[in-house]
């Protein structure tokens, strides 16, 4: 039977500032992807948001950024490999400590932003991220872009992947997300994101923006947590795959 | 037999400053207390730190502090408990991240600071800061200062504690350190120092600036880590005390 | 003839976070108190502000903080007075290189928070941000709570200085802020906060919580800029200072 | 008659972390670059910094950085124009706050680290930080590495520049430095160092990596203010040029 995750970004409030739409959005995915401190999300909105996430049967991942807390953590940075994996192993582990404070178990590592963009194509970063997650603990399970070299580097050191794709997003021929800079790069109409998607799962392939089908590997949906738009997306993209005989289900459960 | 643990902060350089001779200071301690990011510390600086305790054999605890850098974490701020307990289990994680990583074991938990100052005295903060570390590892040894709200808050939770003392400060007839602001705050000369360390482990009492003996419990002693001066007197009074017939050893060891 | 001026507090939205109704607001006030990247705003918050306030006419005052971004700035931090010196030197000449370089004039500084309400009671504090703004810009307003330590340092020095007032606030018997934790510190009937800022501008008095008339020098009032009900509430009391002959324009107009 | 400027980063200790020998080397350099709390350099550091400039009498600047603290401002950043543009203004008007209530004036700008090196090659950015430095002050000279994409910006609008030479770095043919990566990147032998800049003063060249002579214009020099060597070699240069007749004074005196 198909199967797949649908994660989210969470928890990216910070301090007095108030950002996504998180008790509601959790109750359509199965994957919490919860920010650390870097590029969104404090000690106190962790805490909650780890809270929020056990109550709604939801599991728990870190989402550690960048340190560019201004930037949102999507700004490219020049760092070194190593300065990745310092980075992903505290946020990792603070992460993990609300996580243990709370009963719970983390299931998940997914990289944000310009650090999850960087990871997908550069070898060296994405293996010091894949060493990070291995080494803090071997069980967690690395989210990356479908056909990254951080999920392919996650692979080789056996790690549990999951491929992740978008609804709302063109491909190119190979396997790429198209560039925002272009003009077809998202997909505005709802129900033909919805369809990408149940295709993507159950056939494994994508037609590319090139007009040909690709093969894909569709593991974990990215849905949008921000706007009464991406609720409503949200719920009808878990009921049309419901509804397709896909089971709906947080990766670790596979 | 009579024993004593001998405690330093460590790791608390930044990006491109240094500060402490760490290198240097391990060699004499049993525990060191690791900054965590939020008064010292950056992530890199927290896994050198790490190996580097784990290469001298010297116990690893972290040592939580206020936000607040330009501070250096020594002004105080209103913050409520609940802040206090998150932004414990925040780093104490963040630095269990990088233990994990390592290899290795935390054994304690030291707040930093003005927090550490705050948490003795108040015993609300205290109650927070101690369930923080129950709650990430019932295991963690908790250290504050003797006979302060911190431990004892620590102790009615079941969290062993260390009861922390001073070989430079000198002590008020209620217990307390005297405050800084005053002249005789400080012992300047080194073997008083070392004589009042091995008094209050050996004889568990320590003369007041009053001129009356009190009690005093001695479970680990607080070794300065930065200029010369500390590394004499660290060598120093690790050697008295193991000529007195006290085993110097980390508090986990007991 | 009467006139009072009508601040609000801006800019303090940063990076990805949006808060307060800037755009809206700035229709009803006279003074723009703009975060300085301390407790909230960034610096491309503060161009965007600087340019919002020009194009409504609005006099521009820099609103520095406490280095306490995840708490706002409203937590009391135990900071020198030279350090609140620095802190209020430096927010004020960075929001004054954008009003520079977009060709406006600054008008005043208005401490932000925890700050302000340090130095309303504090007399070193208060002195050294008053010497701060004056050695800045003699030229500059100092806002501060009526009656309070900073507005008395600030005319000590030569500044021109304004009382602030605030509607939906009640006052004690020896003219300051019933504090927040009290029951009856908020005034929630919108007619009754309007009646009593028409009282102070017109009269001079405030009624205290206690029952009996105070003086109280009103020179400008706090507006709130966050939230639905703050529109209508400065909309509101605009319009009756306006229909009881109270002139409202800026500080520096008088 | 020929003449320089020696200018040298200041400013950069932060908190309670101290770097550079900036009272050592003040003695011998003619333009300070300040910090200005990005990259390091805070508040009180600033205070002091610009008094101590005032004091040696030498010519003060402002020297922005990207907001990387841990990384030292040292690491490229993917940011836009405008975010350039604005985090200049931002850092210049901090620092001229604190000039300006110190009773001096600032000569001239010049950006730190990865924000220097992208403005010698990207000309939006390149204009951006022009523009800024230009509308905060048109008075304001905008040093930048020779020949590059910064300092013809700044020419463009109409700003003084000082195009900046390094005695201790090689020149490639087309005039930019030879990367730090490049094995023979660096002059170690100070004489050799010393030639070098005052054939670039005096002749106006300088021998490229490749053999080969090119233009370069050098208005001031970049003296190292950190280590033992950097004061012997500030104090060498300094009586080198003065014995071959080149004028060592601000670039604002020319």
């Amino acid at each position: 039977m198909n199967w797949v995750d649908l994660n989210c970004d969470l928890g990216e409030s910070f301090g007095a500032y108030k950002i996504g739409l998180d008790e509601e959005i959790l109750r359509f995915v199965t994957s919490a992807n919860i920010a650390c401190g870097f590029h969104g999300g404090d000690p106190s909105v962790m805490r909650r948001t780890v809270a929020l996430a056990l109550a709604n049967n939801v599991a728990i991942g870190a989402h550690p950024g960048l340190p560019d807390l201004i930037g949102f953590g999507r700004r490219t940075m020049e760092i070194s490999p190593q300065e990745a994996y310092d980075m992903v192993v505290y946020q990792v582990g603070a992460l993990a400590g609300f996580v243990k404070a709370a009963g719970g178990t983390m299931q998940h590592v997914k990289p944000h932003g310009a650090l999850y963009n960087m990871a997908a194509r550069r070898r060296e970063l994405a293996a010091a991220i894949a060493r990070a997650v291995y080494e803090v603990d071997p069980q967690l399970i690395l989210y990356g872009l479908s056909g990254s070299e951080l999920v392919r580097e996650g692979e080789r050191l056996g790690l549990r992947t999951a491929h992740e794709v978008f609804a709302d997003r063109t491909y190119q021929q190979d396997g790429s997300l198209t560039p925002r800079s272009q003009p077809d790069s998202m997909i505005t109409v709802q129900e033909q994101a919805v369809s990408q998607v149940v295709r993507m799962i159950k056939e494994g392939v994508v037609l590319s923006r090139q007009g040909v089908d690709i093969r894909i590997q569709a593991d974990t949906v990215c849905i949008h947590g921000d706007g009464p738009h991406a609720l409503v997306f949200a719920r009808r993209i878990r009921e049309v795959l419901e509804n397709s005989g896909v089971s709906v289900q947080a990766a670790g459960h596979k």
